[in-house]
């Protein structure tokens, strides 16, 4: 309050101020006239989109070559740089171009020119629609790049990231302050974008470096032959014999139950597990969307609100005389009272932002959090815990449908999440700082408290009612004997719940008050999170944003079940060993076995009886697997076991299919594996 | 429409009609007088409270003398005329004296004078407070008449009850209207109380014929005694053999699914099961409560409105140019158009009460349902799928102050949901009308069809986008191989997943608006409800109200297993064959024993090879049971068993104990035996 009743007093003169146009808003704002950077918008897209198509026709080239050499990867493989259903990859630069692609996004909706080639404002909804197309396509080189695990990929793609980098820094520096919205909203929007853009420009130059030197793998299977899924399915074995300290009968103490709870909202990385790729993408894509919803929030409110702050001036005594409020006498008290009530609002506005960023970010984490364990949990087979019914836990057209939107639907509820909170808690806290807080410092207005006092009798009554409720159940209608409780004096029970039933009546109605207020306030708060559903038990398959998270799961699950992606990858080092272009990796992994022979049309014995007890095993160990079994029950164990080692086998020896081929080959053993 | 455009033109013409009070409400209401009825309230609560002490004077002594004659009641008998944890009881006198409580509190809520015995408005609040005692002791005697089942206590039950009826149809004769909100709302409001008189009325002497024909059961144990406890059990032992043809392992299909649930809204009796008298109360009072409450709703606001449209002349032009509005030029046609908007506003707050009602309506057959569902889940020991959680079944200090006050929250919430109910159906129904159906029919302020006809091509887009994901899903990337479904074309799914990410962001900002939508809409529905929790199902305690519905069922349960109840009816059977008082019964039953000896120190043996088979069959009938057992682990099966079963034998030895004791005693058995 001080600071704004310190303002000099010539914020409030201003000689053509009158009652026709009696808006306060009427400030000398500081114009910012629109700045052409000298990189023009228009030139650079017209160069870089250039320059990337010649980047993918050179990429394309050179994939064609290498897919005549050493048959890995090929055109098909370029046009798929991003497998989202890889733990392992190195996630970076698939998350940096969504990061980058997420912030064009957001700057679309409000720019009013969202295509820099035109400057035609009458059809921005069509250059709107064909931007949501282009950037995807414009960014896409920036993943291509990477594909290849090739120098020259790293080289064009460092080139391509410093190029983007650069020109988006000499824009901005060009230009910081733009006359959108608020002058410096347009450079602290594109911060994120730069962060994503300095990540790959440092990222590309290091893959090009580990390249040369060597200790980049450069293979097809990376991802089943990583150790991270042999290790995740370790840590499972060892964890036969788990202390079962933690599960002792005594109930846990309200302090130690709040720790947990708060405990369960921190985020801490696990030895052995890895988020999946598109996990890994909705939490940062999710965490910019925060970050812009709560500038555009800011930016587009606090300054009008500074602005009008400032234009009061004694003129608006007469405006609110005109509404019959009298607030003083002295009009440069009137001045006074409205300032310091403009500058609470603001407060208020601000606290609420800061809290709904805050809310949000803690959501954010337990999402993390509740992502791992629902994983895990599935991973387990605890399908009944984490959907509280059972599901089969398969590809279907609604699950892709889900999948494939997943990221896209969680950073809108989190920007929609945002937008409700935010005006939700500005309305609480305007309703408590002007109800309670100034009517209690300064004695007035005391509206609400008048009500409240002069119903004490009331409120003493309910009070009493209810403590005389608890008192008399403690004391005189539970008697412990022989350590259980059970009822006594029942007569008097009945009499007294008789009694009551008029003042319940009121009690409930407090309580229902408050589980609206408790319903409404949980239900707000987790608007953001796709991960729980806001609705009840029973039906809470009619969230959308529920459902669309469950299905997203199952596809992730079916897909990548790392116990089945580590029998997989050992499968196929087995069956793989005497396929061509194997020495390589076998010397490096320091494997040195006999070459069988190519075609071998049968495995042999003891591979056989390694496979069926690398399943009898897993199924031991997760006995949960077994249930899902059903599909395979008409044919042998040892029938399906053979086909699947044969059919390994056969994979491996072929093993002139692209990547994709051989992904997909695997991903069906690992379904197979699971039945 | 017609109706309201055909009022003769003389309602609009008022000579004294001036912009300065220019409010359209201005007209000529209908003056009702204050009515004082000849059976004043004042005398006749004089006289009717007077009544009912002598009626209680003249019970207790009858009491007393009963108590030193046959000694099966005695006065505090009389002071806990309800037994709420008896399900076989005659439940129409408790429920119908519930009724007529909650009529006269919600009355009492409303009138400007709570309490008959002073006309002194000031201190109108201590009075409340007051009449909020009163009321319960003064329809006391109601239900205490019933308790002695005696003819005396009919008789005068039946003359009571004729008094309350006949002064309260009398003085609703003398005055149908009253000034008090709308002129009929005072007689609407006090016919379900009319309705409860009458049962009474008609109930006493009906039990009063019943106890002089002899038909009437006159037994402090008849609750254990009665055969409903024991038809439950032999239900559940007949259904060991179920046809399983309703668990087929095909999926229902869509029709059969909605058919299912449509018919879970349907409340059907079923053969062998009581609800508990609380939740019989609790039903009526609920149904009164919908009753009162939409009547509040109508009278408070219809007829203002009525009197609003009948007031409207052609000085609204004026009033309406004046904030900028011009409906017409012609005035004839503008009081028209305002007459046709306040005659839609009206349909639409009748829509919207008419159809909170019948969600109320719906929601409180569901609710019923689901009360038999859950008791009978949790008398099965499915605690599990009830609370979602294991909680012990015993009673706590919250669980019984929550089971006091359940009937009065239940009957509180549905008031309270159906405020809100109304009000945001009234909102949805106002902006429905004035911004789709109105505009479309005349062609008028099609703003928000402009904007949506403006922006067809981003729907077009967007509809366009989530159709090629579903078609691509359903023919590219999903194949079944040997019944399993499974991903294909991985490259392409991933390469579509990346460049539809920002479509399906806008995508994903409609579904959070639709998320938003249905769950404030399912949130307000089942707001009335307490049987379900409005929040996610792992924090579903935090609701108030569910968490005490959860605690009531839990008092319930355990205090009222029908199966245990059975079983300590058959102990004391048993047992009390030799108690005094007990050839009559026998003699009823058909049961003709040879009287034991009076003070047997050991039962028989084959009396206790009877009580092991019992018990070991309704274990092994309820295997769910034995997991409470327990607590009484450290003692033998045979020592306990021999605990109980002495203990009923001395109970039935020594009956002359009063019914509560009664009550008592084999409550603690149930308890017990339940272990």
């Amino acid at each position: 309050m001080s600071a704004s009743q310190d303002l000099p007093k010539d914020y409030y003169d201003y000689p053509d101020w009158n009652v026709e146009n009696a808006v306060p808003t009427m400030v000398p704002v500081e114009v910012i006239p629109p700045c052409d950077p000298t990189a023009d918008d228009r030139l650079y897209h017209i160069c870089i989109s250039s320059i990337s198509l010649m980047v993918m026709l050179i990429l394309a080239v050179l994939a064609r070559r290498m897919k005549l050499g050493d048959g890995q990867k090929g055109v098909p493989g370029l046009l798929s740089p991003v497998n989202f259903l890889d733990h392992t990859q190195h996630k970076g630069l698939a998350v940096a171009v969504f990061g980058v692609l997420f912030c064009k996004l957001f700057g679309l909706v409000l720019t009013p020119n969202p295509l820099p080639f035109t400057t035609d404002p009458g059809n921005k909804q069509n250059w709107m629609i064909l931007s949501l197309f282009y950037y995807p396509v414009l960014y896409y080189p920036l993943l291509a790049c990477g594909t290849l695990h090739n120098a020259v990929g790293y080289v064009l793609g460092s080139l391509l990231s410093w190029t983007h980098f650069g020109v988006l820094v000499w824009q901005k520096a060009d230009c910081p302050k733009t006359p959108q919205i608020y002058k410096y909203y347009s450079l602290l929007s594109s911060l994120p974008q730069v962060c994503c853009l300095a990540f790959l420009s440092f990222q590309y130059p290091l893959l090009l470096f580990k390249g040369l030197k060597g200790t980049q793998k450069n293979t097809a299977n990376e991802d089943l032959h990583s150790s991270y899924y042999r290790d995740y399915v370790k840590k499972i074995l060892e964890k036969k014999n788990p202390s079962n300290a933690s599960s002792s009968t005594e109930k846990p103490s309200l302090v130690e139950r709040m720790t947990d709870a708060a405990k369960s909202y921190i985020y801490t990385p696990e030895e052995v597990f890895r988020f999946p790729l598109k996990l890994a993408i909705s939490g940062v894509v999710s965490f910019i969307a925060l970050y812009q919803m709560a500038l555009v929030l800011v930016a587009s409110v606090v300054p009008t609100l500074q602005a009008v702050r400032r234009g009061v001036n004694e003129d608006i005594a007469f405006l609110l005389a005109g509404f019959n409020v009298v607030l003083s006498e002295d009009k440069a008290e009137v001045v006074q009272i409205v300032i310091y009530y403009l500058w609470c609002v603001e407060v208020c506005y601000l606290s609420a932002m800061t809290l709904c960023c805050l809310v949000n970010l803690a959501m954010l984490m337990r999402s993390m959090v509740l992502h791992r364990s629902n994983l895990k949990g599935l991973y387990r087979g605890d399908i009944y815990n984490v959907y509280n019914c059972q599901r089969s836990i398969r590809p279907s057209r609604p699950a892709l449908v889900c999948w494939m939107g997943f990221t896209s639907f969680q950073a809108a509820h989190i920007c929609l999440g945002m937008l409700i909170q935010t005006m939700v808690f500005f309305l609480c806290l305007l309703i408590a700082v002007f109800l309670v807080i100034i009517p209690t410092f300064y004695g007035q207005n005391l509206m609400l408290f008048k009500v409240l006092i002069n119903m004490w009798p009331f409120w003493m009554m309910l009070f009493l009612v209810v403590v005389v409720q608890h008192i008399t159940t403690r004391f005189c209608f539970i008697k412990t004997s022989a350590g259980t409780p059970d009822l006594d004096n029942r007569g008097s029970l009945f009499l007294l719940t008789y009694l009551l039933f008029p003042v319940n009546v009121l009690v409930g109605v407090l309580l229902g008050a408050w589980r609206l207020v408790i319903t409404a306030l949980f239900n707000i708060v987790h608007l953001g999170r796709m991960d729980i559903s806001l609705l009840n038990r029973n039906v809470e398959a009619f969230d959308p944003a529920y459902r669309c998270y469950a299905h997203y799961l199952k596809i992730e699950v079916s897909q990548t079940h790392p116990v089945m992606k580590a029998f997989c990858g050992l499968l196929l080092q087995n069956a793989g060993q005497d396929a061509a272009g194997q020495k390589a990796r076998d010397a490096e992994e320091g494997i040195q076995l006999v070459n069988e022979e190519k075609h071998q049309p049968k495995v042999s014995r003891s591979k056989r009886a390694r496979g069926h007890w690398l399943l009898l095993y897993t199924l031991v160990n997760n006995p949960s697997l077994v249930s899902s079994r059903k599909h395979f029950q008409c044919q042998s164990n040892d029938s399906f076991l053979n086909g699947t080692l044969n059919q390994a086998t056969k994979d491996g020896s072929k093993k002139a299919g692209n990547k994709e081929g051989g992904t997909k080959e695997t991903a069906k053993e690992t379904q197979a594996a699971a039945n």
